[in-house]
Protein backbone atom coordinates (compact mmCIF):
# COMPACT_ATOMS: atom_id res chain seq x y z
CA UNK A 1 0.00 0.00 0.00
CA UNK A 2 1.34 3.25 -0.59
CA UNK A 3 0.68 6.41 0.54
CA UNK A 4 -0.17 9.53 -0.71
CA UNK A 5 3.73 11.53 -1.55
CA UNK A 6 5.40 8.36 -2.16
CA UNK A 7 7.67 7.83 -5.31
CA UNK A 8 6.43 6.17 -7.96
CA UNK A 9 8.46 2.76 -8.91
CA UNK A 10 9.28 1.22 -11.55
CA UNK A 11 10.58 -2.69 -12.23
CA UNK A 12 12.90 -3.75 -15.36
CA UNK A 13 14.28 -7.56 -15.43
CA UNK A 14 16.82 -7.91 -18.11
CA UNK A 15 17.29 -11.96 -18.64
CA UNK A 16 19.02 -12.27 -21.93
CA UNK A 17 22.56 -11.17 -23.10
CA UNK A 18 22.40 -9.72 -26.26
CA UNK A 19 21.95 -6.49 -27.69
CA UNK A 20 18.13 -6.44 -28.04
CA UNK A 21 18.35 -8.00 -24.52
CA UNK A 22 20.10 -5.16 -22.71
CA UNK A 23 18.72 -1.91 -24.44
CA UNK A 24 15.20 -1.90 -23.35
CA UNK A 25 15.94 -2.41 -19.83
CA UNK A 26 18.50 0.74 -19.46
CA UNK A 27 16.22 2.78 -21.76
CA UNK A 28 13.05 2.18 -20.03
CA UNK A 29 15.04 2.36 -16.51
CA UNK A 30 16.35 5.84 -17.50
CA UNK A 31 13.01 6.98 -18.96
CA UNK A 32 11.54 6.50 -15.64
CA UNK A 33 13.85 8.17 -13.85
CA UNK A 34 13.67 11.16 -15.94
CA UNK A 35 10.10 10.90 -15.11
CA UNK A 36 10.57 11.43 -11.33
CA UNK A 37 10.80 7.13 -10.46
CA UNK A 38 12.49 5.34 -8.68
CA UNK A 39 13.84 2.45 -11.16
CA UNK A 40 16.00 -1.03 -11.27
CA UNK A 41 16.62 -3.49 -13.01
CA UNK A 42 17.06 -6.64 -12.02
CA UNK A 43 19.88 -9.19 -13.81
CA UNK A 44 18.87 -12.67 -14.24
CA UNK A 45 19.74 -15.44 -16.00
CA UNK A 46 21.96 -14.88 -19.43
CA UNK A 47 21.06 -11.27 -18.61
CA UNK A 48 23.68 -11.08 -15.88
CA UNK A 49 26.77 -11.23 -17.96
CA UNK A 50 25.24 -7.46 -19.02
CA UNK A 51 26.75 -6.25 -15.47
CA UNK A 52 30.22 -8.20 -15.75
CA UNK A 53 33.49 -5.99 -15.79
CA UNK A 54 34.49 -5.49 -19.23
CA UNK A 55 31.33 -6.80 -20.89
CA UNK A 56 29.60 -4.18 -22.56
CA UNK A 57 31.87 -4.19 -25.03
CA UNK A 58 31.28 -7.11 -26.48
CA UNK A 59 27.55 -6.98 -26.75
CA UNK A 60 25.96 -9.08 -29.55
CA UNK A 61 23.02 -8.17 -31.47
CA UNK A 62 21.16 -11.50 -32.14
CA UNK A 63 20.02 -11.61 -35.52
CA UNK A 64 16.54 -13.55 -35.56
CA UNK A 65 15.54 -16.61 -37.31
CA UNK A 66 17.74 -18.12 -40.26
CA UNK A 67 20.01 -14.85 -40.11
CA UNK A 68 21.07 -15.97 -37.15
CA UNK A 69 22.14 -19.70 -38.09
CA UNK A 70 25.07 -18.30 -40.63
CA UNK A 71 28.40 -18.52 -39.11
CA UNK A 72 29.30 -14.76 -39.33
CA UNK A 73 26.03 -13.79 -39.42
CA UNK A 74 26.16 -11.86 -35.56
CA UNK A 75 29.05 -10.28 -36.39
CA UNK A 76 27.76 -8.98 -39.30
CA UNK A 77 24.53 -7.83 -37.57
CA UNK A 78 25.59 -6.45 -34.70
CA UNK A 79 28.47 -3.92 -36.44
CA UNK A 80 25.20 -3.19 -38.79
CA UNK A 81 22.94 -3.01 -35.45
CA UNK A 82 26.05 -0.65 -33.70
CA UNK A 83 26.75 1.78 -36.58
CA UNK A 84 23.25 2.43 -36.74
CA UNK A 85 22.78 3.25 -32.77
CA UNK A 86 25.44 5.48 -33.17
CA UNK A 87 24.26 7.20 -36.48
CA UNK A 88 21.03 7.96 -34.46
CA UNK A 89 23.14 8.90 -31.28
CA UNK A 90 22.04 6.66 -28.70
CA UNK A 91 24.68 5.67 -26.93
CA UNK A 92 26.47 2.56 -26.70
CA UNK A 93 25.55 0.22 -24.23
CA UNK A 94 29.12 0.95 -21.30
CA UNK A 95 28.17 4.47 -21.40
CA UNK A 96 23.60 4.13 -21.38
CA UNK A 97 25.16 1.95 -18.20
CA UNK A 98 27.12 4.54 -16.99
CA UNK A 99 24.19 7.27 -17.60
CA UNK A 100 21.68 4.98 -16.30
CA UNK A 101 23.67 4.58 -12.75
CA UNK A 102 24.28 8.16 -12.91
CA UNK A 103 21.35 9.17 -13.20
CA UNK A 104 19.73 7.02 -10.24
CA UNK A 105 18.87 3.89 -12.26
CA UNK A 106 19.98 0.86 -9.63
CA UNK A 107 21.41 -2.13 -10.96
CA UNK A 108 20.54 -5.43 -9.40
CA UNK A 109 22.07 -8.86 -9.48
CA UNK A 110 20.61 -12.21 -9.46
CA UNK A 111 21.53 -14.14 -5.98
CA UNK A 112 20.46 -17.84 -7.64
CA UNK A 113 21.69 -17.12 -11.35
CA UNK A 114 25.45 -15.72 -9.51
CA UNK A 115 25.48 -19.25 -6.78
CA UNK A 116 24.52 -20.95 -10.81
CA UNK A 117 27.44 -19.07 -12.60
CA UNK A 118 29.82 -19.50 -9.30
CA UNK A 119 30.49 -15.44 -9.66
CA UNK A 120 31.32 -13.54 -6.87
CA UNK A 121 30.85 -9.59 -6.47
CA UNK A 122 33.80 -8.81 -7.73
CA UNK A 123 32.82 -10.06 -10.90
CA UNK A 124 30.61 -7.46 -11.50
CA UNK A 125 30.70 -3.13 -12.29
CA UNK A 126 30.28 -0.71 -9.56
CA UNK A 127 27.78 -0.22 -7.59
CA UNK A 128 25.74 -3.68 -8.57
CA UNK A 129 23.70 -4.65 -5.34
CA UNK A 130 22.72 -8.42 -5.30
CA UNK A 131 19.73 -9.63 -4.15
CA UNK A 132 17.44 -13.15 -4.32
CA UNK A 133 14.62 -13.07 -6.69
CA UNK A 134 11.89 -13.31 -3.67
CA UNK A 135 13.40 -9.61 -2.34
CA UNK A 136 13.68 -8.19 -5.89
CA UNK A 137 9.31 -9.67 -6.31
CA UNK A 138 8.28 -8.18 -3.08
CA UNK A 139 9.57 -4.41 -4.72
CA UNK A 140 8.46 -5.04 -7.94
CA UNK A 141 4.77 -6.31 -6.84
CA UNK A 142 4.49 -2.82 -5.58
CA UNK A 143 5.38 -0.53 -8.80
CA UNK A 144 4.05 1.26 -10.84
CA UNK A 145 5.08 -0.48 -13.33
CA UNK A 146 7.26 -3.86 -13.66
CA UNK A 147 8.40 -5.63 -16.76
CA UNK A 148 10.44 -8.57 -18.09
CA UNK A 149 12.31 -7.48 -21.34
CA UNK B 1 -4.21 8.86 -10.25
CA UNK B 2 -7.41 7.33 -11.42
CA UNK B 3 -10.76 8.86 -11.33
CA UNK B 4 -13.31 6.14 -10.11
CA UNK B 5 -14.77 6.09 -13.71
CA UNK B 6 -12.22 6.68 -15.94
CA UNK B 7 -11.51 3.38 -18.37
CA UNK B 8 -9.41 0.51 -17.58
CA UNK B 9 -6.01 0.23 -19.64
CA UNK B 10 -3.47 -1.48 -21.51
CA UNK B 11 0.09 -1.53 -22.61
CA UNK B 12 1.62 -4.04 -24.61
CA UNK B 13 5.23 -3.85 -25.82
CA UNK B 14 6.16 -6.03 -29.16
CA UNK B 15 9.91 -5.49 -29.71
CA UNK B 16 10.36 -8.64 -32.09
CA UNK B 17 9.39 -9.46 -35.51
CA UNK B 18 8.63 -12.98 -35.48
CA UNK B 19 5.31 -14.28 -35.59
CA UNK B 20 5.60 -15.73 -32.18
CA UNK B 21 6.59 -12.41 -31.30
CA UNK B 22 4.06 -10.49 -32.90
CA UNK B 23 1.19 -12.73 -31.79
CA UNK B 24 0.66 -12.20 -28.01
CA UNK B 25 0.04 -7.96 -28.21
CA UNK B 26 -2.65 -8.35 -30.79
CA UNK B 27 -4.75 -11.32 -29.21
CA UNK B 28 -3.90 -9.59 -25.83
CA UNK B 29 -5.03 -6.19 -27.06
CA UNK B 30 -8.05 -7.35 -28.60
CA UNK B 31 -9.24 -9.13 -25.28
CA UNK B 32 -8.45 -5.92 -23.78
CA UNK B 33 -10.75 -3.73 -25.53
CA UNK B 34 -13.17 -6.81 -25.81
CA UNK B 35 -13.15 -6.03 -22.36
CA UNK B 36 -13.85 -2.44 -22.74
CA UNK B 37 -10.39 -1.69 -21.71
CA UNK B 38 -8.33 0.85 -23.89
CA UNK B 39 -5.61 -0.68 -25.41
CA UNK B 40 -2.22 0.22 -27.15
CA UNK B 41 0.43 -1.52 -28.73
CA UNK B 42 3.93 0.05 -28.57
CA UNK B 43 6.50 -1.55 -31.48
CA UNK B 44 9.94 -1.30 -30.71
CA UNK B 45 13.29 -2.41 -31.74
CA UNK B 46 12.96 -5.61 -34.45
CA UNK B 47 9.09 -5.41 -33.38
CA UNK B 48 8.61 -1.98 -35.42
CA UNK B 49 9.19 -4.37 -38.59
CA UNK B 50 5.56 -5.84 -37.83
CA UNK B 51 3.94 -2.31 -38.62
CA UNK B 52 6.01 -1.67 -41.84
CA UNK B 53 4.14 -1.46 -45.06
CA UNK B 54 3.95 -5.26 -46.76
CA UNK B 55 5.24 -6.97 -43.72
CA UNK B 56 2.56 -8.72 -43.02
CA UNK B 57 2.60 -11.01 -45.49
CA UNK B 58 6.36 -11.87 -44.90
CA UNK B 59 5.89 -12.69 -41.12
CA UNK B 60 8.24 -15.67 -40.30
CA UNK B 61 7.61 -17.96 -37.04
CA UNK B 62 11.41 -18.36 -35.52
CA UNK B 63 11.81 -22.25 -34.32
CA UNK B 64 13.53 -22.49 -30.84
CA UNK B 65 17.06 -24.08 -30.60
CA UNK B 66 18.95 -26.33 -33.24
CA UNK B 67 16.20 -26.43 -35.46
CA UNK B 68 16.26 -22.59 -35.86
CA UNK B 69 19.85 -23.47 -37.02
CA UNK B 70 19.40 -25.19 -40.77
CA UNK B 71 18.74 -24.17 -43.35
CA UNK B 72 14.87 -23.48 -45.18
CA UNK B 73 14.05 -24.96 -41.26
CA UNK B 74 12.65 -21.33 -40.75
CA UNK B 75 10.33 -21.59 -43.26
CA UNK B 76 9.26 -25.02 -43.10
CA UNK B 77 8.46 -23.91 -39.36
CA UNK B 78 7.06 -21.12 -41.20
CA UNK B 79 4.57 -22.94 -42.80
CA UNK B 80 3.65 -25.94 -40.46
CA UNK B 81 2.79 -22.66 -37.91
CA UNK B 82 0.90 -20.93 -40.35
CA UNK B 83 -1.22 -23.82 -41.46
CA UNK B 84 -2.05 -24.73 -37.48
CA UNK B 85 -2.86 -20.90 -37.30
CA UNK B 86 -5.19 -21.41 -40.46
CA UNK B 87 -7.04 -25.02 -38.71
CA UNK B 88 -7.47 -23.48 -35.75
CA UNK B 89 -9.17 -20.18 -37.51
CA UNK B 90 -6.66 -17.83 -35.91
CA UNK B 91 -7.02 -14.77 -38.51
CA UNK B 92 -3.25 -14.35 -39.59
CA UNK B 93 -1.17 -11.48 -38.91
CA UNK B 94 -2.27 -8.99 -41.58
CA UNK B 95 -6.07 -9.73 -40.75
CA UNK B 96 -5.31 -9.51 -37.05
CA UNK B 97 -3.75 -6.03 -37.12
CA UNK B 98 -6.63 -4.82 -39.30
CA UNK B 99 -9.33 -6.16 -36.60
CA UNK B 100 -7.50 -5.09 -33.78
CA UNK B 101 -7.69 -1.38 -35.38
CA UNK B 102 -11.37 -1.75 -35.82
CA UNK B 103 -11.93 -2.77 -32.46
CA UNK B 104 -9.85 0.34 -30.88
CA UNK B 105 -6.23 -0.91 -30.79
CA UNK B 106 -3.70 1.66 -30.86
CA UNK B 107 -0.16 0.87 -32.90
CA UNK B 108 2.54 3.00 -31.50
CA UNK B 109 5.80 3.00 -33.34
CA UNK B 110 8.95 4.13 -31.03
CA UNK B 111 10.24 7.10 -32.17
CA UNK B 112 14.17 5.88 -31.31
CA UNK B 113 14.00 3.07 -33.44
CA UNK B 114 12.43 4.88 -36.56
CA UNK B 115 15.48 7.40 -36.21
CA UNK B 116 18.12 4.47 -35.81
CA UNK B 117 16.39 2.59 -38.63
CA UNK B 118 16.07 5.88 -40.70
CA UNK B 119 12.16 5.32 -41.54
CA UNK B 120 9.54 7.77 -41.96
CA UNK B 121 5.80 7.69 -40.78
CA UNK B 122 4.81 6.74 -44.97
CA UNK B 123 6.88 3.21 -44.49
CA UNK B 124 4.00 2.09 -41.98
CA UNK B 125 0.66 0.40 -42.32
CA UNK B 126 -2.20 3.32 -41.47
CA UNK B 127 -3.20 4.42 -38.43
CA UNK B 128 0.48 4.18 -36.74
CA UNK B 129 1.03 7.18 -34.06
CA UNK B 130 4.73 7.93 -33.68
CA UNK B 131 6.22 8.25 -29.70
CA UNK B 132 9.04 8.80 -27.80
CA UNK B 133 9.35 5.90 -24.76
CA UNK B 134 8.93 8.28 -22.16
CA UNK B 135 5.82 8.90 -23.64
CA UNK B 136 4.88 5.47 -23.88
CA UNK B 137 6.09 5.00 -20.65
CA UNK B 138 3.95 7.41 -18.91
CA UNK B 139 1.28 6.16 -20.20
CA UNK B 140 2.05 2.23 -19.39
CA UNK B 141 3.07 2.69 -15.68
CA UNK B 142 -0.71 4.09 -14.89
CA UNK B 143 -2.16 0.70 -16.78
CA UNK B 144 -3.84 -1.51 -15.28
CA UNK B 145 -1.52 -3.75 -16.74
CA UNK B 146 1.61 -3.71 -18.91
CA UNK B 147 3.56 -6.55 -20.82
CA UNK B 148 6.44 -6.41 -22.69
CA UNK B 149 5.88 -9.76 -24.98
CA UNK C 1 -11.45 -3.06 -7.76
CA UNK C 2 -9.44 -5.14 -4.55
CA UNK C 3 -11.09 -4.98 -0.82
CA UNK C 4 -8.98 -4.64 1.88
CA UNK C 5 -8.45 -8.21 2.85
CA UNK C 6 -8.28 -9.85 -0.42
CA UNK C 7 -4.87 -11.61 -1.18
CA UNK C 8 -2.10 -10.22 -3.28
CA UNK C 9 -1.81 -12.21 -6.74
CA UNK C 10 0.31 -12.43 -9.87
CA UNK C 11 0.23 -13.47 -13.24
CA UNK C 12 3.01 -15.12 -14.93
CA UNK C 13 3.04 -15.51 -18.59
CA UNK C 14 5.43 -18.15 -20.03
CA UNK C 15 5.64 -18.15 -23.82
CA UNK C 16 8.43 -20.62 -24.79
CA UNK C 17 9.78 -23.83 -24.20
CA UNK C 18 13.21 -23.73 -23.68
CA UNK C 19 15.35 -23.93 -20.30
CA UNK C 20 15.46 -19.98 -20.17
CA UNK C 21 11.83 -19.95 -20.98
CA UNK C 22 10.62 -21.90 -18.39
CA UNK C 23 11.84 -21.26 -15.16
CA UNK C 24 11.55 -17.46 -14.99
CA UNK C 25 7.95 -18.50 -14.60
CA UNK C 26 8.43 -20.78 -12.04
CA UNK C 27 10.49 -19.38 -9.53
CA UNK C 28 8.62 -16.40 -9.49
CA UNK C 29 5.60 -18.35 -8.95
CA UNK C 30 7.08 -20.13 -6.34
CA UNK C 31 8.83 -16.92 -4.70
CA UNK C 32 5.22 -15.37 -4.89
CA UNK C 33 3.00 -18.09 -3.20
CA UNK C 34 6.01 -17.63 -0.54
CA UNK C 35 5.40 -13.94 -0.17
CA UNK C 36 1.66 -15.23 0.33
CA UNK C 37 0.23 -13.99 -2.71
CA UNK C 38 -1.78 -16.33 -5.12
CA UNK C 39 0.26 -17.04 -8.51
CA UNK C 40 -0.60 -18.28 -11.72
CA UNK C 41 1.15 -19.26 -14.81
CA UNK C 42 -0.40 -19.31 -18.07
CA UNK C 43 1.37 -21.24 -20.58
CA UNK C 44 1.05 -20.25 -23.96
CA UNK C 45 2.45 -20.69 -27.26
CA UNK C 46 5.57 -22.56 -27.52
CA UNK C 47 5.72 -22.37 -23.64
CA UNK C 48 2.41 -24.76 -23.78
CA UNK C 49 4.89 -27.59 -24.44
CA UNK C 50 6.32 -27.26 -20.95
CA UNK C 51 3.58 -28.85 -19.36
CA UNK C 52 2.72 -31.63 -21.59
CA UNK C 53 3.39 -35.17 -20.04
CA UNK C 54 6.77 -36.43 -20.36
CA UNK C 55 8.47 -33.10 -21.71
CA UNK C 56 10.09 -32.01 -18.42
CA UNK C 57 13.12 -34.14 -18.89
CA UNK C 58 13.54 -33.27 -22.62
CA UNK C 59 13.53 -29.52 -21.70
CA UNK C 60 16.55 -27.58 -23.67
CA UNK C 61 18.52 -24.50 -22.78
CA UNK C 62 18.88 -22.16 -25.91
CA UNK C 63 22.14 -20.81 -26.22
CA UNK C 64 21.92 -17.16 -27.65
CA UNK C 65 23.41 -15.85 -31.06
CA UNK C 66 26.27 -17.67 -33.06
CA UNK C 67 26.39 -20.41 -30.62
CA UNK C 68 23.03 -21.73 -31.24
CA UNK C 69 23.93 -22.63 -35.30
CA UNK C 70 26.24 -25.10 -34.18
CA UNK C 71 24.59 -28.48 -34.47
CA UNK C 72 24.59 -29.95 -31.08
CA UNK C 73 25.50 -26.80 -29.22
CA UNK C 74 22.59 -26.67 -27.98
CA UNK C 75 22.86 -30.12 -26.14
CA UNK C 76 26.12 -29.54 -25.08
CA UNK C 77 25.16 -25.89 -23.63
CA UNK C 78 22.16 -27.77 -22.09
CA UNK C 79 23.99 -30.61 -20.39
CA UNK C 80 26.11 -27.59 -18.91
CA UNK C 81 23.24 -25.57 -17.69
CA UNK C 82 22.00 -28.61 -15.96
CA UNK C 83 25.23 -28.99 -14.66
CA UNK C 84 25.50 -25.78 -13.32
CA UNK C 85 21.45 -25.57 -12.30
CA UNK C 86 22.42 -28.92 -9.77
CA UNK C 87 25.62 -27.74 -8.46
CA UNK C 88 23.55 -24.61 -7.49
CA UNK C 89 20.92 -27.12 -6.10
CA UNK C 90 18.28 -25.38 -8.03
CA UNK C 91 15.76 -28.32 -8.72
CA UNK C 92 15.28 -29.36 -12.15
CA UNK C 93 12.54 -28.50 -14.02
CA UNK C 94 10.27 -31.58 -13.40
CA UNK C 95 10.74 -31.24 -9.19
CA UNK C 96 10.61 -27.43 -9.68
CA UNK C 97 7.06 -27.71 -11.35
CA UNK C 98 5.90 -30.40 -8.66
CA UNK C 99 6.91 -28.19 -5.76
CA UNK C 100 5.29 -25.10 -7.75
CA UNK C 101 2.13 -27.06 -7.83
CA UNK C 102 2.62 -28.17 -4.15
CA UNK C 103 2.89 -24.79 -2.83
CA UNK C 104 0.11 -23.85 -4.74
CA UNK C 105 0.91 -22.31 -8.05
CA UNK C 106 -1.57 -22.89 -10.40
CA UNK C 107 -0.79 -23.81 -14.25
CA UNK C 108 -2.76 -22.48 -16.74
CA UNK C 109 -3.34 -23.94 -20.50
CA UNK C 110 -4.31 -21.24 -23.01
CA UNK C 111 -7.02 -22.29 -25.19
CA UNK C 112 -6.37 -21.21 -28.43
CA UNK C 113 -2.91 -22.68 -28.30
CA UNK C 114 -4.60 -25.86 -27.14
CA UNK C 115 -6.76 -26.01 -30.59
CA UNK C 116 -3.97 -24.61 -32.46
CA UNK C 117 -1.72 -27.44 -31.70
CA UNK C 118 -4.76 -30.26 -31.55
CA UNK C 119 -4.03 -31.06 -27.44
CA UNK C 120 -6.97 -32.50 -25.90
CA UNK C 121 -6.46 -32.20 -21.78
CA UNK C 122 -5.01 -35.19 -21.13
CA UNK C 123 -1.74 -34.28 -23.10
CA UNK C 124 -0.75 -32.45 -20.10
CA UNK C 125 0.50 -32.85 -16.42
CA UNK C 126 -2.28 -33.49 -13.41
CA UNK C 127 -3.57 -30.50 -12.57
CA UNK C 128 -3.48 -27.95 -15.73
CA UNK C 129 -6.73 -25.67 -15.97
CA UNK C 130 -7.46 -24.48 -19.26
CA UNK C 131 -8.01 -21.26 -19.94
CA UNK C 132 -9.00 -18.69 -23.12
CA UNK C 133 -6.52 -15.63 -22.87
CA UNK C 134 -9.22 -13.72 -22.20
CA UNK C 135 -10.47 -15.29 -19.07
CA UNK C 136 -6.63 -15.00 -18.12
CA UNK C 137 -6.37 -11.44 -19.04
CA UNK C 138 -9.69 -10.51 -16.96
CA UNK C 139 -7.49 -12.20 -14.24
CA UNK C 140 -4.20 -10.33 -15.13
CA UNK C 141 -5.29 -6.98 -15.52
CA UNK C 142 -5.96 -7.16 -11.60
CA UNK C 143 -3.34 -8.54 -10.33
CA UNK C 144 -0.66 -6.94 -8.50
CA UNK C 145 1.86 -8.14 -10.72
CA UNK C 146 1.66 -9.35 -14.23
CA UNK C 147 5.07 -10.27 -16.40
CA UNK C 148 5.04 -11.90 -19.47
CA UNK C 149 8.50 -13.81 -19.31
Amino acid sequence: MKTIDQKETAAFITSRDTLDGVYPGLILGMNAVRLGMEARIFYTFMGINVIRKGWSEKAKFQPPGFMGAIPGMSAIATWMMKSKIKKAHVPCVGDLQEMAQCEGVKFIACKMTIDMMGFTKDDFIEGVEIQAAEEFLKYAKDCNIALFT
